[in-house]
């Protein structure tokens, strides 16, 4: 498929700056881009590419003022990469294969309830009392144990296992190897030196609109439900125990992990391998770093934390500063030291 | 099920205070719980909850003096988490469908021995001279390899993965996505710049009473085995290398990782997101705080540790604490350098 | 099979120290060797074993000095746990059962294409345009999609799974729960608090030589590929991000994580549980110590780093000995501030 600069343009509502009629057949990375790409420059980090770049057209954001000359047509709209990412979607509707039906070898049971224009692959196991709502697609090696509901439009890619009595909202998309609803972590010691297990007899509820990433683990609830609330977006390879609330539209980066009962608040941002212990509330709209470690409750919303211990983010910056100089300081206080004991003297 | 104060009374040994003859028919958190519902108390963080509570009954432990009026029935004994662990373990036992038999789409070699009572869920793979003990179940999408051995009232939930020549001991759980036994992380220079792999020829070994945490990973030996003790609680996510042996009943929370022969002792408590380095050896009884790093053994039993870098907890606390003030400590010894430099003038 | 010390070292073009006819059948480590075994000592720590280990054959360095008498016979080689591997791999190769051929309940696309020898386990999913090439092994419960070309004697082991349009190079081994191709952790907000996704069309390419250990995720590429160079080895638990490309023969430990679009050079050394930031690149040679937190691109090659600030390797450990006294340092300070203001009265 080709588009002109033009075309495009009128597609985004942006405003092209340059040969309007130069057309493109490939999205690429403007830093890899060959003649007949289109790209777009988002993060300044990469603007020297928008000088050097072979890309034939180029969506950068209304402001972008090119400081050298520029060979490609420009299209300047309000956020480049979001409109990209309009482009890209299209892209990938045309080149991913859109599976139905209900492959041989797989395994559903007669009381489970399947929608229309459902997928479910070879080797996937719905169990009793599932229900799977229109839309919906189950890729192969995927297991759905008793009573499990899943909405419309949901995606499980392959080797997702989820345990009984879960939820999984519309339009969710849970990547391969997520665990959901396996048991919490609860032992109570037994007097004897070793623990006995405590039943989790709760679920885990995933509302709309939910990503969750490969290998990310949620654990079921003791009692009630783990709950992911709408819009919520896990990175890969997440730990979220027992109990814990992430809220609405809260974006995690991967390997971190949330210990138990943490209720963790709306439009939050956690880094990657953050740690939050148990039985706290983050407010919302907190933006934690990468690494950093969350002992206790965060009351005020909107603010940016970081480090460990946890501290308000540009103070956190300074300590590391500091902490760089730590054996020089060390130096300087002996100094001192010597200079004022000879004082005494 | 309904079931009485009272009765509930008698059933965990514990004393009634308010009205016996109130009913319960289900198990409920207590900041949750509706009428009807049974409690307990258990972290005294959430002692509030006993004084507006909508549970029916309420159970405590022995010493808890309420200190304002409380409208439920409460229970008091020995230990009310551990009591009500009781409560839950009947639950669930009726919840839980009890699977048993094989499915259709399994696969099980001939060679292989199958106990009395077994669950094999379809599309699992029970492999060459694989032996099953009497009760376990293999939930689907399971790999089981050549010559595993499987013990009695064993529970392999969906997705686990065990490679050849593995052992799984009586009364172990292991949940989805964890993987036994895959090859540990060995290689040696080749002298050309690249790495020559080395082969694994070890197994694992986990002794019963174990469980395991979802997607956590225990690599096989070099030589000889990587061994889980009695009693071990892994959490998810944990990574445990070649030829590591953990003591019986030591518990490790999420996403810690334990690098190659290194023995952790008995009784230990590992938090989340610990890193312990390879060849060393943790004593008995260590209990290592969350995000901790562990350089060295430890060789005293008991103790509490925490940090990066590792120290006693409590000093470990003392230094973040005055981590924080760093950027004030550095304008303190600049101030104090001045003084100083303004008297030798 | 029995060899004598004098063929061993013969295959290993060693020296014999000790009973040239002393015989062994069976490989162990050094601390645990019974009579008749082979053992070898690489780690300086476990020399003392080798005054006191039962084993009857011991592979050295040329250049160890025994600083007490050996009753076993030592073989004196350039690299001991190199030689050793040598015959590790001998040894593997014999209790390995050489899987072939194609199991029953596996599902193979008609559009792909199988090369010769190879092993497609049962539940393997071969999706359409599949090619897999000659000799290369694919265990039960994997999943490759559409398009995915996968070279000569790769080894996927049970439940890796793998999305469409990724490419695996010869020789590479990618172990159990290993998830290939997610999609990347891409969203826009969409100006009303919430977030759309980014479409991740690009995919995965692995070279060859490379092995990823179990439950590692590797996710597609935005646009364009995120490339495992040959040689690469990754280790359990690993997350590596979209438009990541990490540079030939470098190492990995277990629960790192690499953010987006980061470049990671050749022959690096990266330790366990690091953390490395997107859009940087690592330069050639870097050693990167455990738990590091890595936030800016590192330009020099074959350096050493650690911390969290990170900074050069040794100034990192200085840095960690003196946070170790800060309560003490803190108190030094105040007492040098009461000194003063003292003089200043």
């Amino acid at each position: 498929m080709q588009l002109t600069a033009h075309q495009i343009g009128v597609l985004l509502e942006g405003t092209v700056e340059g040969n309007p009629e130069v057309a493109v057949n490939q999205l690429a990375k403007i830093e890899d881009a060959q003649e007949g790409s289109l790209s777009f420059l988002a993060n300044t980090k990469y603007e020297q590419y928008v000088y050097t770049s072979r890309a034939s057209v180029i969506i950068v954001n209304q402001d972008f003022v090119p400081t050298q000359p520029v060979s490609a047509t420009l299209i300047k709209v309000k956020n480049s990469y979001s409109a990209f990412s309009v482009l890209l979607e299209k892209y990938d509707e045309m080149i991913k294969s859109n599976k139905k039906g209900i492959e041989e070898y797989s395994f559903i049971h007669p009381t489970a309830t399947i929608g229309q224009d459902v997928y479910i692959g070879s080797f996937s196991y719905i169990g009793p009392n599932v229900k799977i709502g229109d839309g919906s697609k189950i890729y192969p090696n995927t297991y759905i144990a008793d009573n499990v509901v899943i909405g419309k439009n949901v995606t499980l890619y392959a080797g997702v296992q989820v345990y009984f009595n879960c939820e999984i909202g519309d339009k969710s998309i849970i990547h391969s190897g997520a665990i959901i609803g396996a048991d919490g972590f609860g032992f109570v010691p037994d007097g004897q030196g070793s623990y006995r297990k405590v039943s989790q007899i709760g679920n885990v509820i995933i509302e709309e609109n939910v990503e969750i990433g490969s290998n990310t683990t949620v654990d079921r609830a003791t009692m009630g439900s783990t709950i992911i609330r709408k819009g919520v977006k896990l990175d890969n390879l997440i730990q979220i125990a027992h109990n814990v609330e992430i809220g609405a539209n809260t974006v995690i980066a991967a390997q971190t992990g949330i210990s138990g009962s943490t209720k963790i608040g709306e439009n939050c941002v956690i880094g990657g391998q953050v740690g939050v212990v148990g039985h706290i509330t983050i407010a919302n709209g907190s933006n934690i770093g990468a690494k950093s470690g969350v002992n206790n409750s965060i009351k005020e919303e909107n603010m940016s934390w970081n480090g460990v211990p946890l501290g308000p983010y540009r103070e956190s910056l300074k300590v590391q500063v500091v902490m760089k100089r730590l054996p020089d300081l060390e130096k300087r206080i002996l100094e001192l030291e010597k200079i004022i004991k000879d004082q005494v003297k």
